[in-house]
């Protein structure tokens, strides 16, 4: 049967761990394959990754994976994929510098096949005839792309926005996009970041000229500036901007360091000689720029460590500015409002998205999404990179300019999409949840293990170890050992009446089992404490 | 000697526990007794309150608690306090009114005098006179204090916005406070929670011209709209709306029942007859209007049990317009995103702040702040109602208008600011930590169990228990207890060789002591799963 299936793996009903499969006939590719960093609910995850089961049992019919850019929810699931199958992957440029990179940390860089594009190639993987165009994003070399298959033209537009002036001047070719659907599009696969944003997402232009703005009123301070490491059209511009001032620029922060480095490596990023000092150099206050990591409130990260006042070479003080160059991330704003508010208080002039346009994002808003629909006039629309409300409001949107509403489809990860070019139905959904990362343990970590150390985080836990005799009866004392419950001072006397009830409940009678001891210990401690710790009775044969 | 104090004790370096005391010779009032609600990074804490040593301390000097408004973070430290005090309160009748419901929950009402005034009242307390204004703010009755003294006049904004049609009509009387302090303004104590919003806060005549024009989309299907209880000039409106437009009104929720049969009992609010119906009877779904809470996502709230299709009368479907009419409180972002997919997941057309004006702030923007500077013009300001950022933009706005630098002051809570009329200094501060309630527990569950708890949060614990004899010889097999750490199928093996390592570590030794322990297995752990579990070993003598 001459049917084309399309599988996201992840990235739909989320932001982050982008992977979506194409299959037709023996032939199956996929589209990035990324990571999303855990919400604050899933207690000591580091990285949640797709689940890759459906790709390793049909890995040999995989000719290729094809990147659309560097950033992390494209990427990061990579070294983890790759320990389990080797595979052929295509990115321009800088994309594969970064897969290169994380590759080789991970120790499984030999199991890819690395096939550099650019922005026009042309690739042929099986019966999937892949075209690329440039787009627009914040990140430099992403690109979308056009996927001719046996059934009908399909669109997968990666992260994009419409900036007519971004910087790097790089913009979406909807020129090329045109061309290379003028026989008609099957399916659209669109990013939905921005669908709940009017109009259209702001110019980059707009940061470069409040950053010169900010630059002039600086003075004789230190300008320090944190943004992702990753957004390199935004370090350009800033070097230029320096330049322009007469000031140096230092870099601090690792992940900004090595960005920096391929980044010139590959031809990306252009710093004239003398630019860069380390920030150590004794350059005057006001001919520094110091470009930090941290526009997310890391803990760890430069910026913060800056506002702790334990940065190793920079001390802030009055008449510095600080100037924060990048979106918070849902999730992050507790984390970011705390390091602003150290920054005021340290009596610097701080700087951020409230206050001027100092960041805009990487996707375009509604407006882009219509001018992309009316680019493409796809038959069928898969609303993709988005939590469900943004692919809700996706297809609503294609809805109002005219998109019957059953062409559009909100898909699940692991919906099993297919088409044989004239009519779409859903197949069996793959397998397709939340692979945990913790530590060491990859996908052993899940909803269990979570749900205990939610509880602990609340109420903490109480052991009890009980002395029995062979016939459960009492035997000594019991002992209780708590930790994360309450503090010392109030426990002495409240464990001490724990052991006195333990003893009261089981004194006539046998200790029977370890359910009973437990009863007993969470009622009294509820009533004593109105909170519910995790209570483990351990008998102690003696 | 002629001198006046003011001492914040909470409410600066943060939104929430207001709480302000001042003190001339012999007398001592407070304006507002707020609580806060815990970061996410408080594990397991229910409230915070301001620390109420100093105010018990000088209780025979308190003349007076001064109220605002009714809002939890201006009143929810009473119930707290007066387990502790005798007190007399000022408040207008709303204000008082939920007052007087906290206080009966928590069996302390005996225990104040409650006190009505109206937003013309003049109080005499000790030395200080005390006049209302009326200011408009997201809960009716709501009032700013000239507080006239010994050695000048200071004024309390209380919160407040400039709208000149805000619901319910009643705006900011800045005329009453510019004849109030015709004499001039020693300190100005003022709302700075916006102070990183340019312009002015858009009106409430805007969120109902928006709830107007959904009500007449809505055509044939329920409205559902979420907002908070205690903005009863919105739940006028939408009831104004939903008479207008021929539909019925169910309330669900219980702080929304409680708050409309105060209202309705002290005249805030008007319903006309049969306007009112439960939310299961059976009203055809074009003519009814289900108003919930839950506009922060809260997980027991009304609209949450719908989105999760838990509400025992309300199963919400296509065709329904679900509303949230109340912003995002910073910390409760992921809890509204994740109620916001479940209720696009659930086909209904879900509007929220993005996408329409359905809420606006009850706190003015930086041009109604300077407005205030400019009706006030004072010779000190302090800003209070605020993170540190806010306090700082506050104090730059008025040095952009004129105020001497050095006669703004960024205080901290507990800081004694002190002043004679002519200047103003610092005493040495008073205790005013954050005092966090768990459970039963007030002000007992500090820093360390905090800590614990959030290391139990990332990686769980083990409990090794070792049998030793006399001589401190392992004198069996150790049994390891574990929860939050890895799931089971992984902990055998693993909990397994731990117990191994123990062995090895210690037959040829004695077990040494609880830290030996302790490092072998914090070790053992870090190098099998990359992760620090709390471990706790019990050496059990047999």
């Amino acid at each position: 049967m001459n049917k084309l299936r399309i599988i996201p793996l992840g990235g739909l009903g989320e932001i982050g761990k982008n992977m979506t499969v194409l299959e037709h006939g023996r032939d199956m590719i996929i589209v990035d394959c990324g990571v999303m960093f855990p919400d604050n609910d899933m207690y000591g995850i580091d990285l949640v990754l797709p689940q890759f089961d459906y790709v390793i049992a049909n890995q040999d019919r995989l000719r290729g994976i094809v990147l659309t850019h560097g950033h992390m929810d494209h990427i990061g699931g990579l070294p983890y994929l790759l320990r389990q199958i080797q595979a052929p992957l295509y990115g321009t440029p800088l994309t594969l510098g970064m897969v290169k990179r994380q590759l080789q940390e991970a120790n499984v860089l030999p199991r890819a096949r690395l096939n550099l594009v650019n922005e026009k190639s042309v690739l042929q993987l099986g019966s999937f005839k892949v075209s690329l165009f440039a787009v627009a994003h914040s990140i430099p070399g992403a690109v979308g792309l056009v996927i001719d298959t046996p059934v009908g033209t399909v669109v997968h537009t990666g992260d994009y926005k419409l900036d007519e002036t971004p910087a790097g001047g790089r913009i979406t070719d909807l020129a090329r996009l045109r061309r290379l659907t003028s026989n008609g599009v099957l399916a659209l696969l669109a990013d939905s970041t921005n669908a709940d944003r009017p109009g259209r997402t702001p110019t980059e232009q707009l940061v470069g000229e409040a950053l010169d703005g900010l630059f002039t009123g600086a003075k004789g301070g230190r300008i320090v500036i944190a943004t992702f490491a990753s957004l390199l059209a935004r370090l350009q511009e800033i070097m230029r901007l320096a330049e322009k001032h007469g000031r140096k620029v230092a870099l601090t922060g690792r992940s900004l360091v090595d960005n920096v480095a391929l980044a010139r490596e590959l031809g990306y990023l252009t710093v004239p000689d003398g630019l860069l000092v380390e920030p150590s150099a004794k350059v005057p206050n006001g001919k520094l720029v110091i470009l930090a990591t941290g526009a997310q409130g890391e803990p760890r990260s430069a910026l913060n460590r800056m506002a702790q006042g334990e940065h190793r070479e920079v001390q802030l003080k009055p008449g510095d500015t600080v100037i924060i160059s990048g979106g918070t991330i849902p999730g992050n704003e507790a984390e970011v409002s705390r390091m602003l508010n150290k920054l005021f208080a340290l009596g610097t002039n701080v700087i951020y998205g409230k206050l001027a346009t100092t960041h805009v994002s990487g996707h375009g808003s509604r407006d882009e999404m219509t001018a992309m629909l009316q680019a493409t006039r796809p038959k069928y629309l898969i609303p993709v990179h988005g939590e469900t409300r943004h692919l809700h409001l996706h297809a609503r949107l294609a809805h109002d300019h005219g998109l019957a509403p059953e062409n559009a489809f909100i898909l699940k990860n692991g919906a099993a999409w297919a088409t044989d070019g004239k009519k779409a139905w859903l197949d069996a959904p793959v397998a397709a949840s939340d692979v945990l990362v913790d530590g060491r343990l990859v996908g052993e970590v899940a909803a269990i293990v979570l749900r205990d150390r939610q509880r602990l985080s609340q109420d903490g836990f109480i052991v009890a170890l009980i002395p029995v005799d062979k016939r459960n009866k009492l035997a000594g004392e019991p002992e209780i050992i708590t930790r994360g419950f309450v503090p010392e001072g109030v426990s002495r006397d409240l464990l001490q009446a724990a052991r006195r009830e333990i003893k009261r409940h089981h004194q006539h009678g046998k200790i029977v089992g370890h359910d009973q001891v437990r009863e007993t210990l969470q009622r009294f401690f509820y009533r004593e404490t109105r909170s519910w710790p995790v209570v483990l009775p351990s008998l102690i044969r003696v």
